[in-house]
């Protein structure tokens, strides 16, 4: 199976702006060399310049679980649509919503045929997550998060024990790992533990030559 | 004085997308016609395209106080300036900030160049924004948020008591006021009492025709 | 089954300091008549004053998922615990966690020895808590929340459809319900839906005689 | 001027229970032998414990700015009063509030009679505070704050801008600080700096003998 990899901008200078665009056009040449799916999840702002001068899916780093209304400030599902997204984090560690919101988001997310990617931070979290039917939840350590230890390597077990947490809920829901990932092995080895792809930020976003640590990156698929 | 209209588009969805596009123009053709400046905040996702599309100040809805770094799904003052946007609307009533962020947010606005605005629920919370030195602190009492009860009507006193607040606290920032504001009186009072402006939504945004409710917005002027 | 029947006093001013002690003595008096187990939950700062005061199992309105150290304002469980409280309420409606400290509650709840009970809106989110591993979950739909019309009553599916959810995911939490209960014919239909008992609160507190109201409660078991 | 110490428990196991029974007998002790008032900031669930078994000025560590009604979990100023606090602290660095809340927090104190104190991380937010007329603003730097480095060494010129800050604002607004503090000669120099007195934690909580390093903090006014 062709894994799925996202790759979060956060609010890294070299990923704001025409910074994102850059990025997303080298994920968009890495994805296409190698047939591997690259996506990426720029600022809100930058959203629609990303989806709208660059083919390459974009994710919204974040969605609230609001309607149309009075939500000054919210993310609307529809507006994250309306600007090109194909999918969205929900409950990143450094932006977590409360147990309702986050059902809401996805469920939003969802009547405007986003992908919903779910954030938690151990087993237990993952597992309730996935009762939440999200396609995908993506286990990230809080304390590897930039971290450049890569959870595959540092904490095998809290991605095994995702994985086997997450089909005992419901098997149609696939598991991505984060934290610390960035080279080619921190990949190959998050696949062998049972995960479907990884979210990864920093290790690409800051490196010297991003499109390099791509390739990299998918090197040993 | 020429009055400053700042028309917040929340997440209606008469304001998302492409008809955050068209209201924005409805904003440019009568402020262009009127002489007076209107401006626009639509939603994070949207402030690009409206910003690159139309000629309009663009206002974001809301931004964080953080820096470049690990912020994902945070609005990156960088990020809402490099969108195009002049200035941004903070803690607004939907979308409340503790004391410490407001401060955050103002700072990192002003290092952008953005201006801002500040939202206050009373005299005393205005007072406590003046002190923070924004440029313009907006004052809507929150129950008439949506009522379409003008607060210049419906409770004066909350205007007049935060000019005058202000005013003892820091005579550089301006006041504006919002809540039920839709109408050239509603426009004309609320410069009576005192401000500079106001602070408007449904009353435009949900109008049939929103280019002619804000045409007989500054008919009085 | 016996049903476990849990008073939330909220901040009403009914439930508040010696209130609080005359309600819990209510609770106590017509637990032992009857011989259900009727708790309460007072406010944080009434809990040591019920607990030492009256025999009766006192509940805490919330917990944080922190331990020792700095976390001023926080509730500690071990504070909870030396206070005399046998359990807590997690995640009510109106004071919602995220899904993180959720699961940091429950850990820290249950190394202090104190039964957990999640609250939860829909059966989604049941769904979810029940993955967490808590003791109960209490089922709520925030519509209902002091509506006087019993969820068991108004949306028998919802409670239901979060005891089949709750078998799937983990066959030792136990289901209850709220919203709206407050008369004996409500716990009975509760009961017959599948739930283990029932989370109420202005039906008693605010009932002219809260005895005699819970007697009524307990008087189809 | 006699100063005002305030000693915060956190959530420190040394200051939990019963061990905040003793360490606010300690204050007790100090302050009597001292003619200097100490007053104890213990957790909410040991507010009546403490109150009811020592003789000496409890504050509570947070309230929240609601009134009588649905809102379980929160920290109602009634509640904080019944149980025998005269004061309490708002907005501490660890327990933000979002400026509506601290507003409505200080309105709810005051009219149960309890003594505020609204916490602040540097100048700017300590006048806004101060336009909100609490009894006192206590500024503290977060980064200093457990750090064993006095502010009054580390950063004089947060506490002297703060005071003079304060001055501008309203003069009957007094000036506490924090972080750090310790030592006989931090709280000598805190007064210099025109503060009236300090709010301070682990120092004295985790101290081998927190009544002689009581003690020591007063030794020299």
């Amino acid at each position: 199976m062709r894994p799925l990899i996202v790759l979060n901008l956060k609010t890294y200078l070299e990923g704001t702006g025409e910074g994102a665009v850059r990025i997303a056009e080298a994920c968009r040449d890495v994805g296409e060399a190698s047939g591997i799916e690259i996506a990426v999840a720029p600022q809100l702002c930058d959203v629609y310049r990303v989806a709208s001068q660059v083919d390459v899916p974009v994710y919204s780093q974040h969605i609230d679980g609001v309607g149309a209304g009075s939500f000054t400030g919210h993310v609307f599902a529809r507006s994250v649509k309306d600007a090109g997204a194909v999918g969205t984090l929900i409950n990143h560690s450094e932006r977590r919503l409360n147990l309702a919101d986050i059902e809401a988001s996805i469920t939003a997310a969802k009547g405007e045929g986003l992908r919903t990617i779910v954030c938690t931070n151990n087993i237990a979290t993952t597992a309730a997550a996935a009762a939440l039917k999200p396609d995908f939840v993506a286990v990230e350590p809080p304390e590897l998060i930039g971290s450049g230890i890569p959870v595959s390597k540092a904490d095998p077990e809290v991605v095994r024990g995702s994985v086997s947490a997450v089909e005992r809920i419901d098997a149609d829901v696939k598991v991505l790992c984060g934290a610390g990932i960035s080279k080619g092995e921190d990949l190959k080895a998050a696949m062998e533990l049972g995960s479907v792809g990884v979210l990864l930020a920093s290790g690409i976003v800051k490196a010297e030559d991003p499109k390099a640590a791509l390739e990299d990156l998918v090197s040993l698929i």
